[in-house]
């Protein structure tokens, strides 16, 4: 169809139809990911730094907004701030059943924390650092929660390299325009 | 107007306008809901069943993902394995307040676990048996997540009927296409 | 370009990008925020407030549904129901660190509650009050789970002024039509 053709309503149709998926291709929501890690312990680091990389694995663009004991995942002392504790949590496997007041001694924290990471590491599970570093690589958004640093003392220092800053707003702002947004 | 007749702008913005309602319906991110359900106790097995029986009964496709210790949920012995701890949640009711000293004391859990199981029955809140009889009859798609499986050496064997199996790039591929995205 | 002008592609490509262009910006997706708030500790009271008044400072439409232990943040008794319990949470900040033994010892939730409370005031973060207050100003959506409040046997008189009561069907058919949604 040459341009001094009259147009049809069927050439019209056409074209509409072209702009729509030429739009709807350039919505940026299908392709960002937006999260909020908000718990600080070894078993929760994994969801958003998994969920994180798998995406960005598959060309989304991922960002994690780390607020309130969050923080601890990109904390440079990760590996000694992620614990995880039995206590209020009977779905947590044990070695044997036992009541909360006995995962609540002195040592259990530790052994728990022990145990998980031993089962994920014969697992061929990754490690939270090699999670970290896999997210840095492919791009992933690492930002740390202003409001929560302030609160609980935390200086930008105090992060690992390539950590960003951002409020509630530039949550928001980012997570308005994707469309997967999880609270973890 | 017939197709001979010269098109105004008038028509075009016409002909656009249905373009763009036909193209928006046909959008599949306005009726689908993506869960993930990653806590395995018995509170914590509610929201993602209630929602996703509730969504399909207003015939959005709904999903979930049963990841970490959400695994509980559809394991076949689910009714053994979803108890509910009131150690190290101030907010769970009690009969009498008391600390989690004393809430973590041989037999409480088995204690909050019947009281929370006997509160829903006299409200007529439906059992997890029951939720998950509706939403595999109402064609919830639940899907165990097989890195968790593989961590908590879990078999396919050891889920109710009708699970399918896959791994965070099976829920993001599903997620990205929804409206509604929830980490539970 | 008249209307009696001969249309050409171009003029047609204009029209139908103008017109995508308004389609999506009336798209209430873009400027909806819609959260459910399901815990009812100081510490999670914080996020679905935080969140949905800063959206709402924004321009976005945003609704939170309470239901569970959430409850108890929009409660009249909110100060005194809304604790935090160190026990369990093995990244909440203490002054020295114990076992979960010693964090469960009776006034030890009293004390975690002050210190979170003292630490939150110090560094000018506003209280659930403020917070709440700043919410309503602005027009967030406050709904109270029906089926939740009925389990824990709330009344509708025991909520603070302006909240709103629905079922999880209601906060579905809000957060199909949200492009933020958050479960907390």
């Amino acid at each position: 169809m040459l341009e001094t053709d009259r147009l049809t309503q069927d050439d019209v149709r056409q074209i509409v139809r072209e702009e729509i998926q030429r739009a709807f291709k350039k919505d940026p929501a299908t392709k960002k990911l937006s999260m909020v890690a908000s718990k600080g312990t070894l078993d929760w680091a994994y969801p958003p730094l998994i969920l994180a990389t798998a995406g960005a694995a598959a060309n989304m663009e991922a960002a994690i907004f780390f607020t309130f004991y969050g923080l601890n995942i990109i904390h440079k002392d990760f590996d000694k701030k992620l614990l995880v504790a039995p206590t209020g949590n009977p779905a947590m496997p044990m070695p044997v059943p036992m009541p909360d007041v006995l995962t609540g001694m002195p040592g259990m924290k530790t052994m728990a924390t022990g145990m998980m990471k031993s089962m994920f590491k014969k697992k061929g599970v990754a490690t939270i650092k090699e999670l970290l570093d896999v997210a840095v690589e492919l791009e992933v958004r690492l930002i740390a929660c202003q409001m929560t640093m302030d609160v609980f003392g935390f200086e930008e220092s105090d992060f690992i390299d390539g950590v960003e800053f951002g409020g509630a707003a530039a949550f928001l702002s980012d997570a308005r325009k994707s469309h997967v947004t999880l609270f973890i």
